[in-house]
């Protein structure tokens, strides 16, 4: 397949050069965010072809393209946007990855019209962030605001239906803001998620977190949460030796 | 006042070299560890005569004493066990702290026989942190079986005084075990105290946390938790430039 024939107007392809793997975005429409990439890497997934891994807001399905080159799993995606679901269809073909890969176009709330229930060894989610509120600033970009902003889901139905589509003792890997934490936990543990790992990204030394990673296990023991080493963005004005390595590959 | 006079067999006194501090301690009874340390450093007390500090489960008094630094409060102190509470008194004494410093025997239970509700400005406290639960392994030391298990105690009646204490925006400052943070999440709230900072202390680059400070503020908002820069207590096997400026001082 020829690259140049799968790109539309305005869209270009960006390739993650510590994995051999080319994602179509549009710096007008959709673009992949270190927190896309974080999420893959922090997702410790096995590599058996029979797992099946959900990707849900998958966006332009940087997360579910990154994570296919750590396991042979099936790994369903979903996205609301069909512009983005779109460039997420054509990553899958320009890798060739469409006999494991799918996306679907699809509203969340509609999930379980095409999904079976409990069903699912992986789900992984980079949903929107910010609460809808009226007075919240958001992006003139609608494609961006709707990825933000949580105007078409909120936090506790994400996290409703990633429950629903996860096996007992299946893992959600979710990567978020920190201020939202108590929130987060307690839609988690009303959704018989029990937060396991946590880890905590930081952009500096001496500044406060402002990205978090998260384990949780459906219908897991209680108690017991770890926080690992945290990650640290940039070391000045580059990114940092671990954060390099997740990018670029170790060299 | 003459230091050996406070004395008793097995006791001595060691000194806090970033601050003027001498505490009086017994390694067969109870001696401070790092999390009163840290405790204190993360404590923001303001300097006014007139606020009111409490520090509850004291031990031998040292997040008090070392707070003390910090402000010119009184500062209130409880201490079950009349073996450690003794040796803060003449901790107080050695320090001439006797004016705005007092130590009170007193089961944690009854503390509002002899404190006023909604009285205190802050409230330190460096609990027991393990679940008294009966295949629990405890220090064959009763002393510090009882400092360090929820054998008299539990977080849920530990939160409950520390609420009724403080004055409506009042400040908790508490030092736990990360493993406990979800538990500490849902009895912080369930008395009122909303967690607002949140610092994880790991002991080295690369390995998990095994401390956490928090604060909370009584009635405050929820939502909007931060997590503060990361401590590190050690680098390689001596303590790390943070941890050594607040053990001995930026020198």
């Amino acid at each position: 397949m020829k690259e140049n024939v799968l790109l539309q107007k305005n869209e270009r392809i960006d390739q993650l050069y510590s994995q051999n793997i080319k994602i179509i975005q549009s710096p007008e429409v959709f673009s992949f965010s270190l927190d896309a990439v974080l999420l893959a890497d922090f997702a410790q997934v096995k590599k058996s072809p029979k797992l099946k891994i959900m990707d849900l807001c998958a966006g332009n399905g940087a997360v579910g393209l990154f994570v296919s080159q750590k396991t042979n799993a099936k790994i369903a995606q979903i996205e609301l946007q069909p512009k983005l679901a779109d460039m997420g269809k054509r990553s899958i073909l320009l890798n060739h990855l469409q006999d494991r890969m799918q996306m679907t176009t699809l509203d969340l709330a509609d999930t379980f019209s095409k999904f079976a229930k409990d069903d699912f060894d992986y789900v992984l989610c980079n949903p929107p962030y910010f609460k809808d509120q009226a007075m919240s600033k958001k992006n003139p970009n609608p494609y961006l605001a709707i990825a933000r902003h949580e105007i078409k889901t909120t936090l506790d139905q994400v996290l409703q239906v990633a429950s629903g589509l996860l096996k007992m003792n299946g893992k959600l890997f979710l990567v978020h803001r920190p201020d939202r934490f108590l929130d987060i936990m307690d839609a988690l543990r009303a959704n018989r998620l029990s937060p396991k790992r946590v880890r905590l990204v930081y952009p500096r030394v001496n500044q406060e977190a402002n990205m978090i990673l998260i384990e949780a296990i459906k219908d897991g023991r209680d108690g017991g949460m770890r926080f690992l080493d945290p990650l640290y963005t940039y070391t000045g004005n580059s990114y940092s030796d671990k954060v390099k390595a997740i990018l670029y590959g170790d060299k």
